[in-house]
C-alpha cells in the first residue's frame, strides 16, 4: 500500500517528487483497477501531474481517490446510479476543497454504492474478489488496499467507512459527527451522514486528516498505560466465531503490552440507541431524498426504494422520539469514558463476505454513528482465509486524537505480537 | 394579504378555487412586483393555473414564494448572485418538495440577498419603498406584505426570517432548529442555517408549517394564563426608543389580558452566547463556501468576501471553543422555561430603517438563531410613520407549537387592544 507518511518523508528527503507519486499512483490505477473496478471516473493524467509537480501544502504527492458522493467541480458526479450519470457540479464539496488545498492530488472518483446506501456496486474486494469490500464507501477502500491511492475519502451513515476499511484491511476513521463538513456530499441522513478517510495504517489516516482539517490529530505517545474498555455490546453473538476470536486477542495483546482491560456491559440507553438509528435514518432519508424518490423512484433499487418509502411513512412523533432515545444514547456514551479511555469493538461482524450480492452488515457500527463518536478500524487479523478481521477503536464525542493515539498503539501492538 | 386559513375555509365552502386563488395571486405579482422586485423568477402561468387546478392536499390553492436559495427542479436557482445566473439544479430542495407535496403551487423564486449574507438585494419595503424589507430573505417577507403570495419561505442564519418579518410587519416563523431539513438550500453555516416560513398572520403561518411538516403546530388556546418572561438581554441599548415602547406596550397589553409579566435577565452564558455566533457562522462559511471563493471570490461583494475571509483565518481550536459556548448557552436558555412559558424580546433594533443600502441588525435574533429556540414574530405596532415595529415569542426548543400559540395569543390581544 501507498504510506502518506512515507511519501511526505521520501518528498522531504529529496528521493521523489510529487509529480513522480502521482503517476505512480495513476501507473498503479492503470495496472490493476480492470480487475477491482474501484474507480468510476479518472482525473486526466497530464493534466493530474502537471498539478502536483506545481503543488505546495504538506500534501503535495498525495493521491487522494473522492468517494463519487461528493461533488466535484472538474470531474462528473454519479452518486452511484445511473439517474446522475453525467451529472458535473459547479463547485467541489467542502471536503473536496480542504483537500485540495492541502496540497494532494485528486486522481479520480470511487465507485460509491447507490446513493451510499445498501445496493452493492461493482467493486471486488482487492484481497479476493470473490469477496466483497463493503460498502457503501467501496471504492475508497479497496483504492487504498490495493496500493492504488495513497488516501481516499468516505462517508458513513451506517457502517460505510469503518466496514469497508475492515473487509479490505485499510485504516479507515470516522471523525466525531460534523468535524468534517458534508457539504457538498448527497445529503441521506443529515444526523448520521459523516465524512471519514482510509489510509493504509492509523498513522497514516492521521496525518492525512491533521493535514486536511488543519487539526492537532497525528498520534501522540500514550503518557500513561491505556484504560481500555472491551465492549462486546448486546449483538455479540451477532459476530462470528473468528471476530469472537479477534477481539479476544486483541484483548490480550494490549494487556500484554501495558494496557488496563476492562469488561464493559453495554448500557440499556445504548443498546435501545441503536434500535432507534433506523427510524432516523429512514425518516430523514424519505425528506432529503423525497424530490429523487418522486421522479426516479421506479429506477432506484428495491432496497433503496422501499426504505425510502418506509421513511415517508413515519409519523413525526415516531421520529422525535427516536431523537431523544438518540440523546439518551449520546449522553450514556460520554459517560462510558469516565472509566476507560477508549473502547474496543468488532469492526464488522467478521470477515469480508463472499459474493457480491451484499456489502455485509453495518450491526457493529450503526450505533456509533448514531452518537457521533469517533471510531477508527484496526488492521492486523486475519481469518484462515487470510482475510482481514477488523477491530474498532472507539474514543469519547470530540476526542478524535485519542482514538486515532490508541488505535496506532494497538496496531504497532498487534504487528509487534 | 391573502390569508392561508381565509384561502382554504373559501375553498371548502366552494367560494372560490385553488386554480381562481393562484391565479389571483399572479395577478398580484403582475400589478405590484414592478415597484417592488420581490421575485427573481416567476413559474410558467398556465402551467401553474393547470397544475393547481388538478391539486390535492390541504394547501391546494395556497400561492407559494420559494427564497432563491433553494434549489428548484422548474426554475433557475441564482442564489441571489450574478455567479449563479442560470443554474438549474436537478432536483427540488427538500422543503420545496414538501411545500407541493401539501398541495401548495409555487409562483416563483423570491429574491434572496447574496448567498442570504448581509449585501442588500433590490428588493424595497412594500410599506414604503425608501425604506428595505430586511434581509436575507428580503423578497418573501415583502412578497407576504404585499398579498402577492399567501406564504413563502425563508432562511435564517443570524436574523434572516424574524428580521424581515419584522419590518414588513407579516408573521414570520423560525422553527427549532431542524424541524424543517435544510437539504437543498445553499449552505452557509450548517449549525445555523435554518429553513422558516412567512404569511399573513401567525395562525396562517402556523397553519402553513403544519400542513408542510405535517406536524401537530395548529394554533391550540392557552389552557391557563400565559407566563411571560420579558427578555430585554444585554443588547437592550441597541433597540431604539420606538421599539422600547413597543416592547413595553407588548407587556401591557399580555398583562391586562391576563398573562403574569416577569422581567427576565439574561444569564450570562446567552450573553456570551451571542458574541460567539460570528465565530461558528464565519469559520463555517470559511469551509461551507471555500470553493466559491476560491473560484468567485473576486466576483463577490467586499462583505461577503471578508467574511469568508475572516472565517479561514479562524483556528479550529476557536471554533471548537465556540461551539462549546454554543452549547453551554443552548443549556442555559432550555433552563429559561422552567419558569415561564415564552419569552418576549424585540424583532429588530427598531422599524425598517431608511435606505437600500443596509438590510438591518440581526442583533436581537442571532442567540436565538445560535441556540435553535423557536422564534415567532408578532405584528401589531407601528411606529409614527406608519412602519411595522415587531416583538418575538420565544419558547422551548421542541416547543413550536407553544411559541406559535402564545405568539397568536399575544397578536390578537394587541389587535384588540
Amino acid at each position: 500500500m501507498l504510506s502518506v507518511i512515507a511519501i511526505q518523508d521520501e518528498i522531504a528527503a529529496g528521493r521523489t517528487t510529487p509529480a513522480a507519486e502521482i503517476a505512480r499512483s495513476l501507473d498503479r490505477i492503470a495496472e490493476l483497477d480492470a480487475g477491482i473496478g474501484a474507480f468510476e471516473t479518472l482525473a486526466d493524467r497530464d493534466a493530474t501531474i502537471a498539478t502536483a509537480a506545481a503543488a505546495s501544502g504538506p500534501l503535495a504527492g498525495v493521491s487522494v481517490g473522492i468517494k463519487d458522493i461528493f461533488d466535484t467541480a472538474d470531474l462528473p458526479t454519479t452518486y452511484g446510479t445511473a439517474l446522475y450519470a453525467g451529472y458535473q457540479p459547479r463547485i467541489d464539496a467542502a471536503a473536496v476543497t480542504m483537500i485540495r488545498q492541502a496540497g494532494a492530488s485528486i486522481v479520480g472518483k470511487t465507485v460509491t454504492t447507490e446513493f451510499a446506501f445498501l445496493n452493492p456496486s461493482r467493486t471486488k474486494n482487492p484481497l479476493d474478489p470473490a469477496h466483497t469490500p463493503g460498502g457503501s464507501s467501496s471504492g475508497s477502500a479497496a483504492a487504498v488496499a490495493a496500493g492504488m491511492v495513497a488516501a481516499a475519502t468516505g462517508t458513513q451513515t451506517g457502517g460505510s467507512v469503518i466496514r469497508p476499511a475492515a473487509y479490505c484491511g485499510v485504516s479507515g476513521y470516522k471523525p466525531s459527527f460534523r468535524l468534517v463538513p458534508t457539504v457538498g456530499a448527497k445529503t441521506f441522513s443529515w444526523s448520521l451522514d459523516t465524512v471519514g478517510f482510509f489510509a493504509a495504517s492509523v498513522a497514516d489516516v492521521a496525518r492525512f486528516a491533521a493535514c486536511v482539517t488543519r487539526r492537532t490529530l497525528d498520534i501522540e505517545e500514550m503518557a500513561s498505560p491505556l484504560r481500555i474498555g472491551i465492549y462486546r455490546s448486546r449483538i455479540w453473538n451477532e459476530a462470528d466465531p473468528e471476530m469472537h476470536h479477534a477481539l479476544g486477542r486483541a484483548a490480550e495483546i494490549a494487556a500484554n503490552a501495558g494496557a488496563e482491560i476492562v469488561e464493559i456491559e453495554e448500557p440499556d440507553a445504548l443498546a435501545v440507541g441503536r434500535d432507534c438509528h433506523s427510524t432516523i435514518q429512514n425518516y430523514e432519508v424519505g425528506l432529503a431524498m423525497a424530490d429523487d424518490f418522486l421522479r426516479f423512484g421506479d429506477r432506484m433499487s428495491k432496497i433503496l426504494r422501499e426504505t425510502i418509502a418506509s421513511g415517508r411513512a413515519i409519523p413525526p412523533a415516531d421520529y422525535d422520539k427516536a431523537r431523544a432515545t438518540a440523546r439518551r444514547a449520546r449522553k450514556a456514551a460520554t459517560a462510558l469514558f469516565h472509566t476507560v479511555d477508549v473502547l474496543l469493538t468488532p469492526s464488522a461482524t467478521g470477515a469480508a463476505p463472499a459474493g457480491l450480492e451484499s456489502t455485509g452488515s453495518p450491526i457493529f457500527n450503526k450505533l456509533w454513528t448514531l452518537t457521533g463518536n469517533p471510531c477508527v478500524n484496526v488492521t492486523g487479523f486475519a481469518n484462515p482465509a487470510g482475510l482481514p478481521l477488523g477491530v474498532q477503536v472507539v474514543a469519547r464525542f470530540g476526542a478524535d486524537r485519542a482514538a486515532l493515539s490508541a488505535a496506532d498503539w494497538l496496531e504497532r501492538a498487534i504487528r509487534g505480537a
